[in-house]
C-alpha cells in the first residue's frame, strides 16, 4: 500500500528505461502515487525523468511536478516551451501550487506562461498570489475553497457546493460570507446533515471561527493551526473579505522546518542544506560558523598568552584548560537550548527574566556542585599539588554558574530585541564560554597558586 | 479572533477569581477556545481553576481537560471521585482522549472511573485503545468515524451518515467497508455531492486508501501523513478490518516532537524539558551528559600529560590548545548534524557509505584548507616560531578532516546498527574529537618542532 524507494527499485527502473520499456515502466508507474514517482524523479537523470514523464497522463504528470524538489522542477521546467507549462502543468494545479512553481521560473519565462493560461479568472488569481511572500499567509493560501452566501437555504446551498467542488480536492471546512463576501464562518458537514433542507444557512452557521489576515507570519499561521488543532485556515484581507484557505499539509511543512533550523543553527549550519547538495553548498553553510569559531580561537590564544608567566610556573595547569573550556561549551549549549525550545513553543511562563535566572543558578549550583566534587577527588587521588586540586575545582564550578547564566541570558536578550535567539546557541555561545571560562580559569589559578 | 496569554490578563483572571466575581469571570471565559481557557489553567493554583472550571459547561470542561499538561491533569482528576470524572469528562470525549487521560490514572482509579462510563460500547472502546503501546498507530488511532457498508446506495449511506456523525466532531473521509468490516477504500463528500444517490457506494469508492496496523510505529505513521499529505489515516488489524482512524493534529505534535529530540540531544539534554520544570528534572536532563564532557576532559588531561616534556620546551603550543579541540567539535558537530537530518527526512540519497565520505572529504578539504590559510597567515604576523606557525596550520588541516569524516561515520554507523543516530552528535561527538583533535595537534607538533 505504501511504497518505500530502494536502491533495487532504481536500479530496475534505470534498466527498463534503458531497454525502452514503455509497458513495464508504465505498470510500474500506475500503481504509485505523484510524490512517489517525483521522489524516483530525484534519483534519475534529466533524460531518463523525461522518458518516464512521458508516460503519465496529464493530471497526473501536473501532481508530479508540484510535488518535485525546486532544483529538479526548475531543471525539468528549463527544458520546456512556456505554452506547455502553461497548458499541461498550470491549468491542472491548485493555484497555490502553480503560483510557486510559476514563481521559480525567471522573469521572462513568468510572462510567457502566464500568457498561455487559458482560463482567466486562474491566471488573475495566481498573479494575485505570486504578490505574497512566501513566508506569510498569502504566500501559503490557495484560492480554492468552497464558499456559501448566508443568505441561502441548505439546498441552494448543496447545489452551489455541487458547481464549486469541481476544483476543490478536499472540502473540509465550507465557508460562510455575506453578500459582500466577508467571512462570517463555517458550516460543518455534520450540521447540514442534521438540519433541514429548508434552513437557511445563516441559521446552523458557526460564527467562531479563527480566520488570519494574508500579512500574518508564516510562523504564525502554524502555532494558530497548531494550538487550535485546525485543518484549514480561512485568510481574509484588511476589510474581512475571504481571499482564500491555508491547509495543514503545507504548513507540516513551516512547523518541521522551523524545529529544524534552530537544531542547525545550534549545529553551526547557516542555511539549510542536504546531504545531496553538492560540496559548493555544503561548504558555504558551513564555512562562517567555522570562521567564528577560528576568531574565538584565536582570541582564547591571547587570552593564554596573557597568563603565560604562570603556565611556565605552574604548568599542571595547562591539562586542565580542555576541560575548562569543553564543560564551559557544554553547559552554555545546554541553557541556552532549553530557553531557545521554551521561546519557539511558548512554554516560557510568565516569570520575570530575574527568576529565570535564579532557577537557572539552582540548577547549574547543583551540577557545578557535583561535577567539581568528582573532579576535586580525582584531582586529590592523582595530583601532588593541592593548589591545582583546588583551583580546578573552583574554576569549574564558576564557569559552569557563569555558562548557565550566560546561556540562558543571552537568547532571552536576543528575544527582547527581536533577533532569533537561535543565534546564540551553537558556536556563538561555545566560543564566548570558551573565552571567559579559560579566563576565569587562569586567574583562579594565579591567585589559588600564589596562596597556596 | 485569537487569544493571546499575557501577564496581564493573568493578572486579572486571578483578581476575579479572588473577588469571587463569578459573572465577570463566566464572561471571560465564554469568548475562549477549550485550549486557551487550558492555558490560563497552567498559570493557576489548584482552588483558582477550580473556581474557574466550575462556571464551565460539560462538554467545555471535558475538552479543557483533554488539552490540559498531563501534569496539570493529574493534579486535578486527583482531587476529583471516579464517577464525576466518568461522568462529567470521559462520557463527553472521544476514545482517544479518554484513552490517554484514563491511561495516565493510577490502577486503582482507573477501574473506578471505567467501571462508572455509562455506555458500555465507548467503555470497550477505551479498554481497547488503552492496550496500545501509546508509540503506535494503534496508541494514536480514535474509535469515532464514519464508516459506510459498500453495498449501500448513496441515499442509504446519506441516511446511515446522520446517525453516526453526532459522535464524530469532524469527517475528513467516509470509510467504506465491505460485510467483514474489511476496509475497502473511501468515498469524498466530492463524489457524494457530484453522484446520483441511486449509485451504490461500491460504483463510486475510491480504493486507493493508505491504511497503517494498530502496530506501526508512531514516527512511521507521522512519515506517512506528512509525505501523503493527509488529514486522517485509517488503521486496520491484520485482517485488514477497519479498527479507527488518526487524524493530522495528533500527528503534528509527534513530528515537531521528534525534529526537536535531535535538537535536544544534541545539545547534551538527555529528557524532553521544558523551562517551567522543576530544578529537579532540569538537573537530571543535564548531568548525564555533563559527565561524560568530564570524563573526556579528565582523559584530554592525560594525553596532555604525555607531552608534558615537549610543552615545556615549546610553551608556545599551549596557546592553540583551545583551538584545536574547539574547530574540531565544532567541525564534527556540523557534519553528524547534516547526517542526523537526512536520516530523520529520508534526504541521504542512495550513494553508498564511501560515497559521503569521500564528498564529505571535498568539503573538509576546502574548509580546511581556508582556514589553515587563515591561522597561517595570522601567526606568520604574530609569531617567531615558523615550527609553531607550520604545526597550528597542519594540525588544524588534520583535525578538520578527521572530525568531518568521523563525524559521518559515527552516525551511519549506529544508523546502520539500529541505535539513534541522534546520540552521536552533540557533546559525545565533542568530547571524543577533542581527545583526538589534541593528539594529532601535540603529535605533529613534536614532529615539526624536532625538524625545524
Amino acid at each position: 500500500m505504501q511504497f518505500e524507494l530502494t536502491k533495487e527499485f532504481i536500479d530496475d527502473i534505470k534498466a527498463t528505461i534503458e531497454a525502452g520499456d514503455e509497458i513495464t515502466a508504465k505498470e510500474t508507474l500506475e500503481e504509485l502515487h505523484a510524490v512517489d514517482i517525483a521522489e524516483i524523479y530525484d534519483e534519475l537523470n534529466i533524460d531518463e525523468a523525461k522518458f518516464l514523464y512521458m508516460l503519465l497522463d496529464g493530471e497526473m504528470a501536473a501532481d508530479v511536478i508540484a510535488e518535485l524538489d525546486e532544483d529538479d522542477r526548475e531543471r525539468f521546467l528549463k527544458a520546456l516551451p512556456g505554452e506547455i507549462i502553461a497548458r499541461q502543468f498550470i491549468d491542472k494545479m491548485d493555484s497555490d501550487d502553480a503560483a510557486d512553481v510559476i514563481g521559480d521560473l525567471d522573469e521572462k519565462k513568468q510572462e510567457e506562461v502566464l500568457s498561455h493560461i487559458e482560463d482567466i479568472e486562474q491566471a488573475g488569481d495566481i498573479v494575485d498570489l505570486m504578490a505574497y511572500d512566501e513566508d506569510t499567509a498569502g504566500g501559503l493560501m490557495a484560492k480554492e475553497l468552497i464558499k456559501v452566501n448566508e443568505n441561502w437555504t441548505l439546498t441552494t446551498c448543496l447545489r452551489e457546493m455541487r458547481k464549486q467542488v469541481e476544483n476543490v480536492d478536499e472540502v473540509y471546512y465550507v465557508y460562510v460570507v455575506d453578500n459582500d463576501r466577508i467571512l462570517k464562518g463555517t458550516v460543518s458537514l455534520k450540521k447540514m446533515l442534521l438540519s433541514d433542507n429548508k434552513n437557511k444557512i445563516k441559521d446552523i452557521v458557526n460564527a467562531d471561527v479563527i480566520s488570519v489576515k494574508t500579512e500574518t507570519s508564516s510562523d504564525e499561521v502554524a502555532s494558530i493551526m497548531e494550538k487550535y488543532d485546525l485543518v484549514a485556515l480561512p485568510v481574509i484581507d484588511s476589510l474581512g473579505r475571504l481571499l482564500g484557505r491555508i491547509t495543514i499539509d503545507d504548513v507540516v511543512d513551516v512547523i518541521k522546518e522551523e524545529a529544524e533550523k534552530d537544531y542547525q543553527m545550534a549545529s553551526g549550519i547557516s542555511e539549510d542544506v542536504e546531504p545531496t547538495d553538492n560540496i559548493w553548498i555544503l561548504t558555504r553553510a558551513r564555512i562562517p560558523w567555522l570562521l567564528i569559531g577560528l576568531l574565538g580561537g584565536v582570541l582564547v590564544a591571547n587570552v593564554i598568552g596573557v597568563f603565560e608567566i604562570d603556565l611556565g610556573t605552574f604548568p599542571e595547569m595547562i591539562f586542565f584548560i580542555p576541560l575548562i573550556a569543553a564543560m564551559g561549551g557544554n553547559v552554555g549549549v545546554q541553557s541556552s537550548a532549553i530557553i531557545v525550545q521554551g521561546l519557539a513553543n511558548n512554554t516560557l511562563g510568565f516569570e520575570s527574566m530575574f527568576k529565570k535566572l535564579i532557577k537557572e543558578l539552582g540548577v547549574a549550583g547543583i551540577n557545578g556542585f557535583l561535577l567539581s566534587a568528582l573532579i576535586f577527588v580525582y584531582n586529590i587521588f592523582t595530583s601532588d599539588s593541592l593548589a591545582l586540586t583546588v583551583t580546578v575545582s573552583a574554576a569549574l564550578f564558576s564557569v559552569i554558574i557563569f555558562a548557565s547564566v550566560f546561556g540562558t541570558f543571552i537568547p532571552l536578550l536576543l528575544n527582547k530585541i527581536r533577533i532569533d535567539p537561535a543565534l546564540a546557541t551553537g558556536p556563538f555561545i561555545t566560543t564566548l564560554n570558551d573565552i571567559m571560562g579559560l579566563f576565569i580559569y587562569l586567574m583562579i589559578g594565579r591567585i589559588l597558586f600564589t596562596v597556596f
